[in-house]
């Protein structure tokens, strides 16, 4: 209740302060605290509307295109680990919900739930590594939001972001589209960001250094998508839960059953090691910037080679086939020649990795 | 790291079941959550498309429409006050951010940080509002995503969304559009929402019940613009910071001054009562169902007549005028007949009121 009289006409001291209430109240402060923190870093015309939705003209829709959304909230903990920070994750993982239905992404809005007492200078270098995700994405920020919580009922920061998205006509793609015969593509090696962001929390250190492979997709996709239009049938990203529960969803959506080969999963050794010490699966670690493409048989080829053609498909591979299965399984060819069922992650294996 | 062995086969327990990690793992706990809640209550094409995204076809636009998104995170404490609750606040608070523009919303996305412990029966309730306000608006929430927090990282739940809608052609409703000589309209009487939310707070119990003025808006806009397609210049819905701090923002966004009339400004005799009580200025109040439109002159008549048949805005009343003035201020003749400057709010007046 109390009117804290400040002197909004000097600049927020980022380097020494620190989040409060009142930036969360809608007045003189949180102003304050959107123009120098979050428009000096996203500065676009829309944030420069300064109204409390953006206004736009969508690029011309050509008959039979449609748009897609999709939202994720992000409470990685820690906020920062090794590969990146919650601010490029939520650009990230949210451009990725976009690119997975095939769609060109355009636009992103952010709400931040922010927790009194967190460090401005934190603060500054989220909403930095945020600003340069979207720009290196070639997608603007173009409204938001900031909510200010009380010490001890938030986590420093949370964010939410929404991303709004083109899907040019004849592009099909979706959960339930996966058919028996059809080839299961992986775009890259599974198990580094789960593995960074629990070396970090549990302040562990490898002999190598496993980083993150957070990154955005929707330039893969493109490039996927131009090598064999209608080839496409099903891409989804395997984050939460890992390679194994995406599978096991995408069986269940598209009525089939599915047959993996262990050996043709890239897995990094350190990723591996890791893994073995800390009793972990690889198949049920967080990824943040692969992909599983499900592609009709005749077009694997070449979806395969426009993936490897691409910086963040290079170890892109076949690993399986989907096959027909009332029980919707998923089940893996091992290294050692015998056959199991890959189940869903049924309790928690890594909780707040994104 | 334990795999929680549970039986998925049977429903949950939203009796008696609480909010665990395993929720936000992405796994089986994850699916049955969103399936057993969130699909049960949202129901409708869009979610059951069972993607990370949601994929539609959006209306023909008219060469001259534009498309509005607008988000908004919603932390308010307590979590259920009188007239309402944090789901209904966030389906309403979203909506009404896009029709400020103008806009007719199409679609909504809803992103839920949970913590660990809430109870179900509260989640259930909260989601069940939601999806009641957003039924009641004719919006559908077509995608979301569900994060769950520690106990004592979070506050029971958070819930950003995130609204699309489309701005008709010849609209052009924005912040920065007021000019000296405008009128300045009040949908109806101002600070329910806050006080409802501060008595709930502090367990105060006053002689007539104060309930939250929730409300989805775009109806009214509808009807405004439909009496005066032109003339609306500006809308803005008085939250956070109340009345007295959207309008300077809108001065301040406009280059212009405002002077208001206290005595045309419609405050609730309980809520006038409530404020005297704890101190408070209606002024600064947070409002969840009112909106201001600054109208040119020869189109204020209309607008206020369109406002006053509508059920939304029966109360409309005209409060003041705009004028040129280099500083910006917001100024009021008082009832006593001497005049003051109206400031924005300049600390924390009420925390987590939405």
């Amino acid at each position: 209740m109390s009117v804290i009289k400040k002197d909004y006409s000097r600049p927020l001291d980022i380097r020494h302060g620190r989040v409060d209430m009142g930036h969360g109240a809608g007045g003189r402060a949180a102003a304050q605290l959107i123009e120098e923190v979050f428009l000096a870093a996203f500065d676009n015309e829309f944030l420069r509307q300064g109204d409390d939705g953006a206004v736009f003209t969508p690029p011309p829709l050509p008959p039979g295109a449609r748009l897609v959304m999709a939202t994720d909230g992000h409470v990685v903990s820690p906020l920062f680990f090794p590969g990146g920070d919650v601010g490029c994750l939520s650009v990230h993982g949210t451009l990725n919900d976009v690119a997975m239905s095939g769609a060109t992404p355009l636009y992103l809005t952010a709400s931040f739930v922010l927790e009194e007492g967190f460090a401005l200078m934190d603060l500054k270098r989220i909403v930095d590594s945020m600003a340069a995700a979207a720009r290196a994405a070639g997608v603007p920020i173009i409204t938001g939001d900031t909510k200010v919580v009380e010490r001890g009922k938030g986590d420093g920061v949370f964010i939410s972001t929404t991303g709004l998205g083109v899907v040019a006509p004849g592009v099909a793609i979706a959960g339930r589209n996966a058919r028996p015969g059809d080839v299961v593509l992986l775009s890259g090696s599974i198990g580094e960001h789960g593995v960074a962001v629990l070396s970090q929390r549990e302040s562990l250190a490898f002999e190598t250094a496993i980083v993150s492979d957070t990154a955005a997709l929707h330039g893969l996709v493109a490039a996927m998508l131009a090598a064999a239009p209608g080839g496409v049938r099903v891409l989804r990203d395997p984050t939460r839960g890992g390679l194994a529960t995406t599978l096991n969803e995408l069986t269940r959506q598209s009525g089939v059953g599915m047959v993996l080969e262990e050996a043709a999963i890239p897995v990094l050794p350190e990723v591996d090691g890791a893994c073995e010490l800390l009793g972990l699966d690889p198949l049920y670690i967080a990824n943040e910037g692969k992909l599983i493409a499900v592609c009709a048989p005749e077009a694997a080829d070449s979806v395969l080679a426009a993936m490897q053609a691409h910086p963040l498909g290079r170890a892109a591979a076949r690993i399986g086939e989907v096959c027909a299965d009332p029980h919707h399984f998923v089940q893996m060819n091992t290294r050692f020649g015998g056959r199991r069922v890959v189940d869903w992650l049924s309790g928690e294996q890594l909780p707040r990795i994104c």
